[in-house]
């Protein structure tokens, strides 16, 4: 399956073609539409307070409620738009946002109103088609969930087991440890308060997939095939697999996972390796972490420069903005992990 | 341009072909080789003590010293074999390497001897292609050089200016901090010492990338080209950009770069962004760090298991074997890195 | 750029993404309804009887009239529709249309109504993803123009000059030759009263590519490039550039086309290379023929099978249907033209 | 599978990389091998006094007689060169070959010696991957055979069933009707004998596809699948499935397949769609005509232009050409059908 994701934050609609999809799937679409209110902001008072009804409406590739293998697309219309908000910034871009990056790749011309193309808003459509790639894993028995690691420094337990992790889905903030999740929640709240933002990381895991997908080489190997889904994902800045980053402390005597046989198949005793040997499955669950960026749009003042005159301006953002992406992020991190696994398995 | 790596380590040859390399490059053949060079074994204690000349053979698209704008194919002829140490391992997969999953997806089929296509030795044709990229990105002005970030724990310092980086360009193990450096070579050797090996990670950057380059969309955006070229190199399990992993402590008033003019240049102030927004170029260098894990093949004893009647068995593994894959995966790393540059580039 | 055609016939809606449109390109929406305009049914007796505006609504990738740079997205609503008409058909496939192998594909899932997703009315979406081609390619001094090549076995005059290909842009039937038009237009609405169609082909020509553009190599072959866009046509069976299949009856001292220098410039005297050597551009005009089938839906009975049964049937097909899809197919050649124009420029 | 074809005529060696090749495949050399030799030139008056062993290395992708699922690398070298024959035309480009075009897009540096990598010679690789392709196919019950269908005008018969088509395998002039093979063979010596030569046409069928595989949309659909592999080959002008470009001569009523039941599975009574309907296989024989171009490469004197100097000369070609090259392209064009058949297949 390969996807478009068209629109722009403030513009008619946004939206999303998905080609490749198998034929004859019964798609529900409640499980459908529940994928994107997880994502749909307004749920508490960590998040942004723009409300959007998220619903998507179906334009093509789907017959009697089931998939032709047409291309599939879906488009959700925007509503609520407060463009004014943005007009001041138009040629005052926000630091450590795409706005300077993206004036300058689109001659001047991109639309600037809420983000425009790069607004978070657009990882709706990237959630609808992550739900439909979930109900086709669903078919092979393949599962994606995940929690959020980390947020403002403060970490989640590890996980350990399938069953845990599955257990919180549907949560609006999916922690194991529900202490250190007050903590996290206390921690968005009070960079809010402080007219500042925070970053965090979503661990996820897909289980289910069987050992031998993938290659090394390049294009195929499945770190690279998850990486390029989820840096597609706007203010991821690093994806690990397994231990990552900390396998530059480790030795290979940690590090390695022994081999053994439990109920007559092939495991590893533990998943340091995030289920991926030489760029291959394993069998074990694919696990990997993704942490975003602590978002730039903050109300703090900031120092920016004006591109008409190219004189250094100090800018204070208005519009309404999440203090921390991540617990939204978390159904998108699971939409590009589902994709990424539909890749993977030759879907 | 566009790479296809073929070859298995004890077969008898490895090779590229590069397709899309622009017409009419003077192709340094001395410089290409000098890139193999950085990344040959044998050169000190720390690394494998397998003896290869990496002497490059280009077959096609090369005339009268130019690029012909023909796909260009580079042979290495293999020649230090030792495939006899192979043999016993050949059923009993070495714990976090590829050859349990490569078994599987081979159907049994694969060439075990010396890791065949999974072995680091196909990094070569790695740095074979990535070197006539950098000769591609010379002649625009862009340049990556990169340093050892962090082996066994230990630190290098943060590299600050694109001439001190620029400055360890060929070094066998470079560092910009040479007591950190010290550090990590007595680390590596105590670990081989003891039959074990280390992780580690590579920082690099690009130098000379105007803005404006990518897209925020899925297969364009910057981070998700590098990751992808960055995953296709063995042991890589982390891929980050600018502060990366540690954005997840960070508050957006510490993470975001100020908008500064320079020169009559628009450049930001800090560079925690690692020179990407919005999945797009914004002119400052592209930094971002690779991590790689321990070598999985230790001489430590490990468990296993036989892949001919599913018994758990304890191997030892013999054959040669770096204890750490970071400082010869420098140039690696940097090979990577051009192949990406060039994309991003549209080259 | 690459384009997404989504839709059914007789869905909500048909439409396309299109990817990689270069930004800040002033979009001449008038021009490109006129191209949707020139494909719309209903034009004269001997056409469908199908009748849609045919107005496109753009979603995304367009700001202030000018391009972004972000993907496309554009609409046409479905409106005019006599889904009863395909009821009687939906297991009894229609002999040499899509509905047979359409079935098999989607497991028996697919849009039946109108053809679905195979209708001829997706190829409306086609055109307005070449009017924005077209409109990139003006900016380069690149036009596409054509004539009806031949219908029922009656040729049109072979053009020879730029200006008179021209000259007939916008018609409804565009010939060189008004006699052989009439001709054709007579064995058009003859077969139309025997309940029958007829088949012809569609001459195109590209102007102002410069040479140089292609290679041999597959996938960059500029004939393959043209004919993967060319065959995406529905009912389009032969592709031919230059003088086709005509050259099995060539001596190769006819068939060449002579060297020579005009104005300076390297030219050829004759083009019956089509503007294409060794699968790149030489720099005069890509000239190619897409043959066009008779339209498989004709009133006349037919043997088809019950696929409920497995039982021989005989069918009558009802419905609206072109005798002779060409004349509208013309500026459907001409999009795909366009689209392919812009991937031999690398745009 | 994809597929990189590199090489000059007159350099090293010549070959190619073969990926996503399915392991476990016992490969057949000796079948290999054939296919080469039915390409090679030198078995008869007809065609160039070039000899080549043509002997393919196979460097990587297969151990112990099975492919591993790695890239596959056959290199086969050059020997036979004279290369001095073609010094004369470096500037002087052949009407209608690539040499003018390739010395555009190549700034100049193109290797000119033998036509480098335009030349027919680069059809070997081509013929060793589709060799592999074939086997692949066996496993499937697909096969592919092809008859030459007319050379100078001259038509063989139309070929009827799968048993008579097969039935020419490894025939070095495979024709149906003997005496219309030894009137081509006349006109083929007649035009050399005058220092020119002359064009033609390859009929090919591939058995045993099922019915469902592709899809009406760009990228997808059959037709433009082995069209773009089969203009990949030199000197194809013109693609056409089925009845091709006599379509435009036919009614619906006679263009039009009857579908039928035979064995209980339904099938078409003729089959002038060429087992294609709306982009995707309906079960019948996939068939279709590629057209190839006379030789450009005659002894005859032409015009040309001397690229220094801009201004026109004579010229006359030297070194061996084949007068004809369909009959040695028979097995090229079964090559290209069969990696267009594993593509059309999801292999």
């Amino acid at each position: 399956m390969e996807y478009v994701i068209f629109g722009e934050s403030h513009g008619p609609a946004i939206g999303v073609t998905l080609t490749g999809v198998p034929a004859g799937l019964e798609l529900d679409l409640d499980a459908l539409q529940a994928q994107l209110d997880r994502r749909a902001p307004g749920k508490d008072a960590t998040a942004t307070a723009r409300r959007e009804s998220d619903a998507v409406h179906i334009l093509s590739g789907v017959f009697e409620g089931k998939t032709t293998g047409a291309p599939l697309a879906m488009v959700i219309r925007n509503a609520d738009q407060h463009s004014g908000d943005y007009d001041a910034l138009r040629y005052t871009p926000r630091p450590s946002h795409g706005d300077y990056p993206g004036f300058i790749a689109s001659q001047g011309c991109q639309d600037h109103r809420g983000g425009g193309h790069f607004s978070g808003r657009l990882t709706a459509p990237l959630v609808a088609a992550g739900a439909v790639a979930r109900q086709v894993l669903a078919g092979r028995g393949v599962t994606v969930a995940s929690h959020i690691a980390i947020i403002a420094g403060i970490w989640d337990s590890p996980f350990e087991t399938r069953e845990e992790l599955e257990a919180l889905a549907g949560q609006p903030f999916p922690v194991l440890d529900p202490e250190a999740g007050e903590k996290m929640r206390g921690a968005i709240l009070e960079a809010k308060g402080q007219g500042d933002s925070v970053g965090g990381a979503v661990e996820c895991a897909v289980f289910g997939l069987p050992a031998g997908l993938g290659a090394p080489d390049f294009g195929k190997n499945v770190e690279g095939v998850f990486a390029q889904h989820l840096f597609a994902i706007p203010a991821v800045k690093a994806v690990e697999f397994g231990a990552g980053s900390a396998f530059a402390y480790h030795r290979g005597s940690q590090a390695n996972d022994p081999l053994a046989v439990r109920d007559g198949a092939v495991v590893t005793e533990t998943n340091l390796a995030g289920g991926i040997n030489g760029g291959i499955t394993n069998g074990m669950p694919v696990v990997f972490t993704a942490t975003f960026r602590p978002t730039p749009s903050i109300a703090l003042p900031q120092r920016s420069v004006d591109l008409r005159t190219g004189e250094e301006v100090e800018i204070a953002i208005k519009g309404r903005h999440d203090p921390c992406v991540v617990p939204r992020a978390v159904p998108v991190v699971e939409a590009a992990a589902a994709l990424a696994a539909c890749q993977v398995l030759g879907i």
